[in-house]
Formats: C-alpha cells, sequence, structure tokens
C-alpha cells in the first residue's frame, strides 16, 4: 500500500487496513454503501471495518441519484445512528455517491469526518481528490456543493475487478485528460495506446499492476494542481479541460452519456476548437482522439444534441465569471491556455466538426 | 461609521456606503430581503445598493422557514438571475434568513461572494459574525449547515428602529451571555441593567448610541473567540453557554419559544447546572436573572416541556463528541469551564428548579 499526498492510500487490498485506521479516531463509524458495490463487495468491506461498531446503508447510484432526495436520506441515515461529530462517515462507491455523500458528510452538524473508499477507476482518479463535492439542480450539475477534504481517501485496486468495461472507459477519459496536463506523460501515454485491454468478447483484462500505476499517476497529477488553489480559483481551471463542453452535453442527453463519455466527447470538442484557434498542432489531436477512441470512449456529439441547446447550457457552468465562459484549450502536453473569450461563431464550428455524422 | 475585524461595518446609515462597495466587486448583485424588513425599508435597501443592477427576492422569515424549502427557493432565484461565482449575494433579514441566505450563498457553485445585511439586534450580535449558517431538520436545530465567512457584514442601526419588543429582548439575552464571556463587562451590565428601555406602553425607548455600544461590545467578544477558533473545535465552546438546553427547548416548544428567549432561558439552566455544581456564587446568578428579567426574557422552562423531552433531545446536539453531552458553565465573569460529564440527576434537579412554578 502506498500512501499519496498524506491522504490517499492505494494498493491492492489497501481497505483491509481501514479498521484499523477507524478506530483509532472512533470506536463507532457508519458506512454509506452503493448499491453495485454492495451487490460484489459488501461482506468484504463489512469485515474490513470489523474493529468498528457500525451502522451501514445501501444506496442506490447513478446520476440521477445526485439530488436532494439522496442528500436527505444521507442525513435521515445519521439522525437515525445518532452520530455525533467525532463519528467518522465512510462513502463506498462512485463518484455519485462519493460526491453526494461528501456533501452529506460537510453539512451534517457543520461537517462529520469523511473517509472517502472510490470503488470505480473514475472515482478513484477523479472525483475522491480535491475535496469538491455536489448534486445536481435540474438547471444544471453540481450547482449545489461546498470544498471539504476527506480526512482520508482508500483507493482499493481489487474493486476494479468487477467493473464493467464502460465503466473502465469512463475512468480513462479522466486519465487521458490528466496525460495532457503533465508534460511527462508521454511513456505512459505509449504504453496506454498500444494496449489491448478488453477481451474479444469486450470483457475488461484484469491488469491489476498497470491500473495502479494510472491511478498514481492521475492523482499525482491531479494532487499537485489542487494543492496549489484548493477553492478553484486560478491553476484548478487546468483540471477543467473539455469540462465546459462535457457539462453541457450531459445535460442536453438528459445524462444518457456518462461522465466519463462526456468528458471524452468534451476533450474532442476542446481539441477541435484548439485547432480552430491554430494554438495545437493536428497530430496532437489526432493521437489523442484515437487514444480516446482504443479505451471504447466516443468523440463525437451524438445527433440528438441541437446546437441551440449545447451553447445555451454554457450559460450555467460553474466556472464563468462577469457573464463569460472560460474555455482551458491544450497546446502541448504540459501546456494549455486559458481564454476567456470564444466566438459564438467559433464554438458552432466546434460544435459542427465534432457532431457525429 | 466603523470598521470592526476587517469586514464588519457597523453605524446609523452604514448602508449607504454598500453600494461603493458592491461597485468595486461587480455591476451586478442580488439581493434576498426578509419580508419584515421589506415593509418598512424595501426603498431604503434599493437606494443602498443603486450603482449596481439588482435582482432582488421577498421571502418570509422565522424559524419554520429554515428549511429545504427557502434553500430551494434561493437557488431557484440564483438560477433565474444567472449568476456566477463573481456576482455577490446580500442577504438583508434577521437570522433566519441570514443562516439559510448564508449556507445557499457557500454552497451555490460552491460558492458566492456573500455580504450580510443583519437587520435584527440578534443578528447583528450573533448569528452574522462568525460564518456559520444551517437549516433545521425535522430532529434538531442547525443540523444541516457549513461554516462560510462572509465577505463583509453590515449592521446599520437605522433598522432597530421598527424592530418589536421582543426583537430587542431577542438581541439582549445573546448581549447578556456576551457579559458572562468578557471580564471587562461591569460597566456596560451595570448600564444595561439600570437602563429603562421600554415606554409604559411597552414600545422599545429608541436609544441608537447605547444599542450601537452593545453591538461593538458583543462583536467584539465574539470575534475574539471565533478569531481562535473557526471551526468550532475549542474556545468556540464558550459561545455555547446555554445553548445545549436553548436548543432542547426550541425543540421541545416546536419553536414556540424565540431563540432568544430559549438562550434566556438556557442560561438560566446553566446558572442553575453551575450552582448545583458550586462552582458558581449566588450572587452572580441572582444578577444575571435580573438582568434577563428585566430585558422581557423568561428563565423559567415552560411548563408544558416534559423532563423526557427535554433530556432526549441533548442527544441530537451538534457540540455531543464521542456520545458524551458537554456543557459550558460560568464560574465568574470572563471565566468559564467546560464540563464533559453531567449526571442524568443533576440535569434533571436543574430541570426541576428552573421549570416554570
Amino acid at each position: 500500500m502506498k500512501l499519496l499526498n498524506d491522504n490517499y492510500y492505494l494498493g491492492s487490498g489497501a481497505l483491509k487496513n481501514l479498521g484499523a485506521y477507524l478506530i483509532d479516531l472512533n470506536e463507532r463509524c457508519v458506512l454509506v454503501i452503493d448499491e453495485n458495490v454492495s451487490k460484489y463487495w459488501n461482506d468484504y468491506l463489512l469485515e474490513c471495518v470489523e474493529p468498528c461498531q457500525c451502522a451501514s446503508i445501501i444506496l442506490p447510484s447513478g446520476e440521477g441519484n445526485k439530488n436532494f432526495t439522496t442528500l436527505n436520506k444521507l442525513y435521515d441515515f445519521f439522525v437515525t445512528s445518532e452520530i455525533d461529530r467525532s463519528v467518522p462517515v465512510v462513502i463506498c462507491g462512485g463518484g455519485v455517491l462519493g460526491v453526494v455523500g461528501g456533501l452529506a458528510a460537510a453539512t451534517f452538524l457543520r461537517g462529520v469526518p469523511l473517509v472517502n473508499v472510490p470503488t470505480t477507476l473514475l472515482a478513484m482518479v477523479d472525483s475522491s481528490v480535491g475535496g469538491k463535492n455536489g448534486i445536481d439542480l435540474a438547471a444544471g450539475k453540481n450547482l449545489v456543493g461546498s470544498f471539504y477534504e476527506p480526512k482520508s481517501i482508500w483507493a482499493d485496486s481489487l474493486f476494479l475487478n468487477t467493473l464493467p468495461t464502460i465503466e473502465i472507459s469512463n475512468g480513462m477519459a479522466e486519465v487521458v485528460k490528466c496525460m495532457f496536463l503533465d508534460a511527462q506523460s508521454l511513456t505512459l501515454e505509449k504504453e496506454a495506446s498500444s494496449r489491448i485491454w478488453v477481451t474479444e468478447s469486450h470483457k475488461p483484462l484484469w491488469d491489476e499492476d498497470f491500473y495502479l500505476r494510472l491511478i498514481e499517476f492521475a492523482v499525482r497529477v491531479k494532487f499537485a494542481i489542487v494543492r496549489l488553489d484548493p477553492f478553484d480559483r486560478s491553476d484548478r481551471y487546468k483540471l477543467n479541460l473539455g469540462h465546459t463542453f462535457a457539462h453541457s452535453l450531459e445535460v442536453c442527453t438528459n445524462y444518457h452519456l456518462t461522465h466519463g463519455q462526456a468528458v471524452s466527447i468534451g476533450l474532442s470538442c476542446a481539441l477541435n476548437l484548439a485547432r480552430r484557434l491554430k494554438i495545437l498542432k493536428e497530430e496532437q489531436l489526432i493521437r489523442m482522439k484515437t487514444l480516446l477512441e482504443l479505451w471504447g470512449l466516443p468523440t463525437c456529439i451524438p445527433e440528438c444534441v441541437s446546437w441551440e441547446d449545447f451553447f445555451h447550457n454554457f450559460k450555467y457552468d460553474k466556472k464563468r465569471e462577469f457573464s463569460k465562459n472560460i474555455f482551458i484549450l491544450p497546446v502541448e502536453r504540459g501546456k494549455l491556455v486559458r481564454v476567456d473569450f470564444v466566438s459564438a461563431e467559433d464554438l458552432h464550428w466546434v460544435f459542427e466538426v465534432t457532431k457525429a455524422k
């Protein structure tokens, strides 16, 4: 097991050390388990927290549950479990449960100790790092939330073994984004580009060591940026590469696109916009798109999305300031620019070029 | 106008400087106005923010509105006003709107600039200071919330001129608490004890200068404590004097007691418990109770409250840790002790002694 950034534990079977960690905090804890995770890992999880007296609840996952209903279920569970401000809340699940659970822990009694156990590749490499939490409103994604640093994060690669193929793809979208952010990523990119990762029947091949390296890479990249800008006011904008497009696409498709798929198309839009503005070389664009597609990710805007909806939703982007959208664009590996004004004409061009034919 | 602690503006007509302050931040702002405040001060408020392009909403006040419904109204208003993370949210109202509005501002887009305009004595001396916000759950008061420091707080004593008598009393409950916390409060306490503050027909007498001194005193006491412990982990416990009892009483009476009334009875309970534990002199107890009563505050537990309910609600106190309630008790002016264990027997004695006969 490795410890990254003082609070991120990573390893195969890392969770077997969780119980000893928790009992040091309190003899009690509460456990929130994602419905999909509980199917395969319920006993494992209960064993891992065993030294503690523990109440648990199973909650549904999926973007559709990132709302007040789930938040209120969590508050009710905390109330009936009679937790006080010293009782750790352990959230075991993917990105959705991680961020709703994070918001619940951040706001119940104005903050109880949060222990995050991300169980998907996407949650391990992205949402569990950086302290952001949130729920969606009808008007947009993550419109309500806060910054709240977990006490610790436990990424146990064993969980990846039961992930469906699409969940591996989803995680890879954020990993590929990180490859853009880090000047030293060429070797890993080459490895990821040459990898056969699914069987002929489209099941993921199990290669724990490779995934552990991917996770460590992405987590280090993200921590390095978040440390400089915990509250998302400056450097952290880099992490938003592709995300203004992605968030709009998620709303436009009523969340039928997964977050990873939307990020992949969003990256593709950002690449196209960077080409349009003549700041990116064609070969870079092709290499990254090919990599996304190799990992089973879409790179075209679905036909059902209209230009009007796509454009309209930019209005609700959280990164917007003084009524202007801000775009982060790739220049080369490790180098991005922030563009504070992009014309509607250029955006429309990007929409047309990226749209599925 | 005085500036306290770098962000608290205090004075008669202080709000006339708000517009110049806001326009420096952004050409737009949104204004949230308490229904009671808007009856008397709507035009004044709109004038004070005049240089800005401003959308406004009027919301009901009262503890019964410190809930998800009000929170969602605020989110909807922010969405329809198309605010981004650079647009200040100005909350004008008493404690309830201040803390619900504070939570909305803290969590919309993970935090928009918050400007607090407390309009009651209680909000000026207490809830607007220290960054706490929150809403109630059925199980208890302020169970959901966060810490979020406003960009600035504007206490304009002109608002006090339209407050009903009971609201002056409510504010005084927290001021009297502050007198216990500060070793230098004797002169002000003597002045407050000898004051005729209501007319024969029970209307408040207008004495702006005296109230400005009271507010400055209480705000300085609170800031000094909060600065040492912004997240309520140590020194800030002092501010909880009387509040474990008060919160239980508010729930027991279904919030028919105002917060100030509950705090006054809670202080009375804390005084009695301190006497029971032989850490406080009888004369201190009598002096403080007399002062509370002079300012129109109750010091007895209402007859309708049962011991079982009173005791049961301690369970949901946010200050509870490791399943134990923590009591802050007065010893003498400026000196308090934290008691981590109080027997049910002693609490029952306090209940009986404090109960209305």
